[in-house]
């Protein structure tokens, strides 16, 4: 069975087109200057079937598109609820008309934290758990949570995949969705320039120096070098993750944390903080939670997405 | 049909006898200085036996016993899991084969907090929802979800119980539980004398003259009459139980919040403020949460254990 899919972040878009569960062919699209949703779909759907023209397979001999949203989404009707900054024009859209009189294929939506967790599960950390949760680390944070083999979904859609939302300092900073203190509000890519703008004596770190902002990957770099300031941004944003991971164990009961999101690429300064923080101030008498990395990287959430289609 | 029920607190137990679903003699029996639970099972099977005698029911004529325990519980085997500080013997305890050998009677066992939430729902301020967190504001700080008309449990038997140990300060205080800057360590009377003799200024407050260490009451008291100390904790701890409210609805994702607890006994200085955190912070763009006060009082979770016998 062949499947089109997309996984649509906040930088770029993935494509990829599956066969029998095996992806055969992917593709990637920068979304930099996107202005909304609807303005991207034409191009969507025609690098969706150039990526099946490419393998020699047509648009009729694949059974549907799964389409992952990185915001609150109704699986079930197949609608963008809510999202936090950007694809604001999203919740209006009938994105399973636009799948069917653009590309002829039923659409299956789905979250994109809760894609990836579907994925790790399917081909990767994930494997063989039936209680998991997910935390990815990156522009954002996102979550997700499966509890006995089934995602957490929630009367109005949005239980597991507010992770990022959780407050983890009660009079912190103001996060865009509204709450304060939120774990992406106090240590994400996002987060990371109007933090590291605040801190005190960044005029004289490396960081500071740089052509850009600075990502994580900078900030662990310049840390690793004994940067003062990105040792001690980097230790304050271990500890939100550190506490976030723990919220999200004690609200999830899960067996395994799976790690996710770009910040993981710097998996070396991240995992085995967030390993002995959950292993000394977690609350499972019952024994340890797995913390683990995700094996997926970027292609988790593509791996989900065709699973949707059974 | 008659039942009897137990709820153990930290400070009492209550005991009552209902008969179909309505509670028909009730009894508190107070444990300070208790060490442990086994010592207090043959005084707390007289008074049951007492209880029911008084109101001319034979234990025989009773269909059983409703249990509710301050601590983790496997609701399913009727086994206590673990407990933070006291009662720290019960999980090695039969207590349905005690309850058998004593009694007569076959036992239900169940969390405090999850029982509260069940007697809102049957009895009191949840009645019609089928998507409620409760928060229990007292001694210590307790939690309790239902999702879809059913109590999240969770693979090992503590999910949605575990609201008093959402990290609401990512660098704060040592809990008991072992993690750090728990809603509970941060906000609750066990916490507040540590809280209260650590603060800036706090000899010159009146309720450092207080005979006793203050709770709530006190405190809300103090506050009212202009004491800039009472002021200044009552707000930090008001913003705490706010982010511990966003914390549980981002979590569960439920229609309404019942606050519940001995705090609670002060709603008109805790509801409105809640309240209006939850309206200002919460990410919930389906609408709004109700954030009530229970209804129950002290006897929710009474009420909920007579609903373990159907």
């Amino acid at each position: 069975m062949n499947l089109l899919v997309v996984d649509l972040g906040g930088s770029h878009a993935s494509l990829a087109l599956f066969t029998d569960g095996t992806p055969r062919a992917s593709r990637r699209i920068e979304l930099a200057g996107a202005r909304g949703l609807e303005p991207l779909l034409p191009s969507l759907a025609e690098a969706l079937g150039e990526l099946a023209a490419g393998e020699g397979v047509s648009l009729s001999a694949c059974a549907g598109l799964g389409f992952g949203f990185p915001g609150l989404v109704d699986a079930v009707r197949g609608r963008v609820l809510a999202t936090n900054a950007k694809f604001s024009d999203a919740h209006a859209l009938d994105l399973s008309r636009w799948s069917v009189e653009s590309l002829g294929l039923p659409l299956r939506l789905e979250n994109d934290a809760r894609a990836a967790l579907l994925g790790e599960r399917a081909a990767g950390a994930a494997r063989g758990f039936d209680d998991v949760v997910m935390m990815t680390l990156g522009t954002g944070i996102g979550g997700s949570a499966m509890m006995g083999g089934e995602l957490l979904r929630g009367r109005h859609h949005q239980a597991g995949v507010l992770g990022g939302h959780m407050p983890v300092h009660f009079y912190g900073r103001r996060c865009t969705c509204g709450g304060v203190g939120c774990a992406e509000a106090e240590a994400s890519t996002w987060a990371l320039a109007d933090l590291c703008g605040s801190w005190p004596g960044y005029e004289r770190s490396t960081l500071a120096g740089l052509p850009t902002a600075p990502d994580y990957a900078d900030l662990f770099r310049a840390a690793a070098q004994g940067d003062r300031v990105a040792l001690q941004i980097r230790d304050r944003s271990l500890a939100i993750w550190g506490a976030t991971a723990v919220a999200l164990i004690h609200a999830y009961d899960p067996e395994v944390l799976l790690l996710g999101g770009g910040v993981m690429g710097s998996a070396d300064a991240v995992l085995p903080v967030i390993q002995r923080h959950v292993h000394l101030h977690a609350w499972t008498p019952w024994g340890r939670v797995e913390v683990r990395a995700g094996e997926l990287g970027d292609s988790a959430a593509l791996h989900g997405l065709a699973t949707l289609f059974p």
